[in-house]
């Protein structure tokens, strides 16, 4: 796999072909605490696990990161920012006052600056306002942009799903072992950790427990018959896959067998409506069309969504959501049918928007089968 | 272990009382993404894993958790808040739509509001600043009521020290058998889910790969002599524990041996200055200590931080940081020398503070020995 900085950057130039067609003299963020995945600074700098660090970002001159003290080598060796300044940045307001000297170097003072208002933390907010710099939400921006991956970001989607694909399709050799779910998510999470990857998250939830979107993974044994609904995201720098298969314990009934169906059919005509310039909510549409039109209750959630550095992102896949597909978009497909205290079914796969029409990202390496 | 729901609600009444001393009417908070662990949201609900939800709490009154649709059930049944109110919170604007029915429903329209301003997203504020109340910042009192944790928090860190203690045990038996970090990596997260709790991360670092605070386990096989340096957290219920053992491959060598108990004499410094009303600064001078008078380079990394819904949190341990120990504080204390391109050596335990000194909650499972 290529390393991020020996490409072209994308990234970085998108987000200042924004900024300059918007008027923008650059964007400023820091972050405190490390989220799950600090999506902003990871994204705009390539390095993964950034906290209490920043970036200030200006037309027409080199970009700055600024990390805590021992980050610098492992900033400068991972990521696609040259300028990188290892300094004191806890407690925040000693941070505050190396931001303020990169903004002022810049020339930025006086300047109208984009923030990510969706990440950009309140605290940091006000003593930016304090810099005299003119602020201006730029989240929607930002996240139109993540929404269009780099070849750099989809090959490690990719990977991520084909890592979850290929230890989910090797979970299904455990079925029969009278195992808990707790016990099979732990060989799920050793799977993918061993092909190279992290685990996200992990669900398994058998029949009765399946008939709930979410549970978290507990001391039920699976060994009666019934639907044993697995989802799972693995991640690769960063990157996060996610897809759920419904798999059987011993042999389906005719109701089950007509649920599964029903879902199959449901995720394969969402899937055939992928193509760039399609309308988001003709995607949805198309698989609560099928829920609907076999008897089946309506799923609450999401039909889908955008994949990337976070696991649920910008398109909303569902019914009375605005916007169209785009080559470059990678999304989750997952609609699913819940009878509440009996089963539930759902199929999620991994979709690339390409050129001219779709690439399954997971589906090659562990088909929708029953 | 208790129900949260079953004891006193000592976190909500704590933030009443605080919010009441400052003559305050109230917090609101509501969060978008789901960070890795949505702390504000985790803390005052009880409720794991919101996202896209809210909180709205008033004096006098019966706090409000605003929930996505299908997270009602759940929300009710783990959590402490009874008033849980599914609705529709995306986008954003229809989730404010029905968080200001609640402001109003409370009658905080007016009054004067606590929000965290550690995390809450700019978006969010500039939304309900146009709602007519007066926002004030609080989360330095947030974070403050956060460092004392209830009965039933310490419950959950113990548990999580525990487990990652007794993984890192087991996990010296699989020392000789050539594996690479990511391989010992991935059993300990096995072994640690085997156990019934999260992996929160995993740092397996061996000789010259441990001579930098961080670093990402790779293909490194462990099999030469040397120190390898586990780092790792367990999460139980959201709660963290976070401990560090440098285990030996092979014999070691004088120097190693010298490295190895002046960095053990430095943990044990600082942990017999824990006990409350200890200055936090004087608890990370004995570790410098010691190193500076072995002639070893200082660590450029705090010598530790404060531990629950985040891995690092309030109070930090450091020289030249305000603040003393309190009974019911739960630190993890660090000391690491490293010797760049060559090799490290870092031990880091779980402590509380107790009423008259202090509790170690890994060590008793997984001794600091060479």
């Amino acid at each position: 796999m290529l390393e991020v900085h020996d490409v072209p950057d994308q990234i970085m130039d998108r987000l200042l072909g924004r900024l300059a067609s918007r008027g923008l003299d650059g964007f400023v963020h820091f972050q405190t605490s490390r989220a799950r995945d600090n999506v902003v600074l990871h994204y705009l700098s390539g390095v993964q696990g950034l906290e209490d660090s920043g970036v200030v970002i200006s037309l027409g001159s080199e970009p700055v990161l600024l990390v805590k003290d021992f980050e610098g080598d492992r900033a400068k060796n991972s990521g696609r920012i040259k300028d990188v300044r290892p300094t004191t940045t806890i407690p925040l307001d000693k941070a505050m006052v190396e931001l303020e000297k990169v903004i002022a170097e810049k020339r930025l003072k006086g300047k109208k600056i984009a923030i990510d208002d969706s990440e950009l933390s309140v605290e940091v907010y006000l003593r930016l306002k304090k810099m005299g710099i003119e602020l201006v939400p730029f989240s929607d921006q930002v996240k139109d942009l993540r929404m269009i991956k780099t070849e750099q970001e989809i090959d490690k989607i990719r990977g991520a799903a084909m890592i979850a694909s290929e230890s989910l399709k090797e979970l299904r050799k455990h079925l029969d072992e009278n195992l808990t779910e707790s016990q099979l998510g732990a060989l799920l999470s050793l799977d993918i950790e061993n092909r190279g990857a992290e685990k996200s998250f992990i669900h398994v939830q058998f029949e009765q427990n399946a008939s709930f979107p979410h549970h978290i993974s507990a001391s039920t044994r699976v060994a009666s018959p019934g639907f044993l609904v697995v989802d799972l995201g693995a991640r690769v720098e960063g990157y996060n896959s996610d897809i759920t298969r419904t798999l059987t314990v011993g042999e389906p009934d005719s109701e089950h067998n007509r649920l599964f169906r029903t879902v199959q059919q449901a995720i394969e005509e969402a899937t055939r409506r992928v193509a760039p310039n399609a309308k988001v909510e003709d995607v949805a549409k198309a698989a609560r069309d099928v829920i609907a039109s076999a008897g089946f209750p309506q799923p609450e959630h999401r039909i889908g969504h955008g994949l990337g550095l976070n696991v649920h992102e910008a398109p909303i896949i569902e019914k009375g959501f605005p916007g169209t597909l785009q080559e470059g978009m990678v999304i989750a497909i997952e609609p699913g049918v819940y009878i509440k205290g009996k089963t539930g079914c759902r199929l999620e796969s991994d979709l690339l928007v390409t050129s001219d029409g779709v690439e399954e990202l997971d589906t090659p390496f562990c088909p929708l089968v029953l």
